[in-house]
């Protein structure tokens, strides 16, 4: 077992990378790869690092000279041959062989492309341009190095048995997490807290405590790195940019208001079961819902990731009905500003109607909030983000206004095509 | 730095020795060692364990087997070069050359002598014959013994990462007590917490925190194992085995009066300066007090270690008045059942009246209450005691009857010749 304190004790001193492996990332990322790889292999994609919490003064906090050697790090990396055994050879979601010949040999050539990084003002500047599935793989890593060195510039402040016990408080408070948790009846819950972790170390051992707390309760990661060190299940399928980037893509209204069903008629060919997972907001739930064609109603289920999470599960309930589905063979995966209240309560209303799941983030993997002085390693909201397609902007709409980017007439136009009314705000924690 | 929940954890799957080594002892050990080396070295004494706590069933809880491995280990030990080394060549308070050649000769020699372990209903009877130079040094290494292989038993049920987040909540509650500390100004605060603490490797940390926590403020540890690898001071004087077996050795009641004495007048001739600490209670505090001799009233300062600390205190400061001493010169140590809220009280009726220091032990090293299972791993009072020397049984009043010890008899003639009257109860949970 790591402790904790001493290995960032030591990042004091040395460096000690931050992303060490390019399948320290999200399962959905390789799973969106492959198939952003078989069906848009050409299409450029610009990724844009937003920090929604501009309280956060990021390029006050990180070193320019510290940032560019983490990054640079990571366009070292290549796939070992570790890592891609174990894509080729592993099971993922009962699967054989999810990962193509193809692809495999792609990815086990690939270095990730140039970065271009800027400071305006006390904010960072950080864009990746570039064929679609190369540029997409900057996302978690890009998120992660930002994430950590703002940390490590809070950690470096401290001494080195405040240290420990600011990790021992974390313990702790991610344990009463787990000891709540464990009461839950029938609950499913899994790991997706890679983008916004505390730091790697702190991520293995929150999965590693979730694991030894919860047992079989707890399904999975979706970090692949964890997954495979771990000998645990791979979690994830698939994300907004596939939508936004279709969308962008389309050349006129009709093609606008096909392309989150084009996507998903691309990722029906290539998946079933488990995989089959629909994630409905990025241009509004409700509207997507009502036009969704009926075979998207046969699909496993649906994830639930902004709006008011009661609210978009009860829509899918009434939504599988009417298209003469049983709701309780469905799955509900819920992963939008989890913490344990609101699991409990969720699991609460919902178990039984249908199978419930939980995709749990940043405060899974980054709750220090109240553990720093100034409280300044409190999570805060940090975004990486496919901007445009091909030249043109992508826009993301969402269940909840907060959350939606894009220029502001094309947001006007995705809302009208898209037909978004009024939409309830909720405040962007994490 | 050491990963406390990993080595635990390792614990159980080989032995690991409890105690590492003959100078992981409190340090009066050896500072009264010498002195009785040197004034009684043919006394025969018995040390006996009692356990006061009896409702913890030490012999249920550790396995006989286990204790004797233990045990037998610790006979085996003998002084390493290292340790020697610094024995001779260290200076403690201020002294070079504190141990004396021909003490330090005879002590690299020693190995301990044979131990009588029998099991007696759900406690274990362990008692320990012979010299009182040899048989007094096991007394610090039994405690530990028996206080950590407890522990151990306990965390045997444990999984992993629960024994993770119980160090982390321990690490936390010691780091919240620290912080309240220091705030304390002027506060100077040592470890006594050798004889109970929950394990080495744990002493080991708080020692190092308290270091890091206060500074200067903290100002040693009595065990000289740790002092030695963490370059800390050594701390301590004397205790109350000292005038325990004078007393048991004097031949009638006017000799029995005079023994308390008669060994800090040996004392006297051998330390200087903050090693003349009396020590007041072992027959009563008052009246040793009243029929001190007035060089008595030239020593430094004076340990409070049972009773009510306040009314000690204020009961050594009228006299030094009455004997012509000026109290603000005095130092007094206070080292009974203390804890944060018990240190904040007396720095404030003492500070600027009179030196102060506190000798912190259990809850400092072993406070894990509230933090197992049905609170398996709570402190309890354990101690290891001269109960005879030359054949006749040794008498402990002290300033609390819940702390007396000795035949009724002998306690009634010690009443009556120390002339101690009704005294207070104080519960001993520690």
């Amino acid at each position: 077992m790591v402790d904790i304190a001493t290995r960032v004790w030591n990042h004091k001193w040395k460096i000690d990378p931050i992303v060490r492996s390019l399948i320290d990332t999200d399962f959905y990322k390789l799973l969106m790869c492959q198939s952003v790889f078989r069906n848009k292999p050409d299409t450029q994609v610009t990724f844009s690092l937003i920090n929604r919490t501009t309280s956060v003064p990021l390029a006050r906090l990180i070193d320019e000279g510290e940032l560019r050697e983490q990054l640079d790090h990571i366009r070292s990396l290549s796939l070992t041959r570790g890592e891609s055994t174990w894509l080729r050879g592993n099971t993922f979601y009962g699967k054989r062989q999810m990962f193509r010949p193809d692809f495999m040999e792609w990815f086990e050539n690939l270095r990730l492309p140039a970065y271009h990084l800027e400071r305006v003002g006390d904010q960072y500047e950080l864009t990746f341009e570039g064929a679609w599935p190369e540029v997409m793989l900057w996302e978690i890593p890009a998120l992660a190095v930002l994430m950590e060195l703002r940390g490590r510039a809070v950690l470096h402040d401290m001494g080195r048995f405040e240290l420990q016990v600011l990790y021992a408080r974390a313990m702790t408070k991610l344990w009463e997490k787990i000891e709540r948790l464990r009461e839950i009846e029938g609950l499913k819950i899994a790991d997706f807290g890679t983008r916004r972790r505390h730091s790697f170390l702190w991520q293995d051992w929150c999965v590693r405590a979730m694991s030894e707390g919860l047992g079989s309760n707890f399904t999975g990661t979706s970090n692949c790195l964890i997954a495979k060190n771990r000998d645990l299940e791979a979690i994830g399928t698939n994300a907004h940019e596939l939508p936004m980037v279709y969308a962008a893509l389309a050349d006129d209204d009709q093609a606008l208001a096909r392309a989150p069903y084009d996507v998903l008629a691309d990722w029906h060919e290539e998946h079933d079961g488990n995989l089959r997972i629909i994630l409905p907001d990025t241009f509004g739930t409700e509207g997507f819902l009502e036009r969704a064609p009926d075979w998207l109603a046969g699909w496993t289920g649906i994830r639930i990731d902004s709006g008011d999470p009661a609210k978009g599960a009860e829509a899918a309930i009434r939504w599988w009905k009417n298209r003469g589905e049983d709701p309780r063979e469905k799955l509900v995966i819920f992963s939008d500003g989890l913490d344990v209240d609101r699991i409990e309560a969720l699991q609460a209303q919902f178990s039984g109607r249908v199978r419930t799941s939980f995709g749990w983030g940043t405060l899974l993997t980054n709750d220090f909030k109240g553990l720093a002085p100034d409280d300044r390693l409190a999570p805060f909201s940090l975004v990486c983000k496919a901007v445009a397609a091909d030249g043109r902007p992508t826009v993301k709409l969402s269940d909840n206004p907060e959350k939606a980017m894009g220029p502001a007439d094309q947001i006007e136009r995705y809302k009208r095509v898209f037909d978004v009314g009024a939409q309830e705000r909720f405040a962007v924690e994490v």
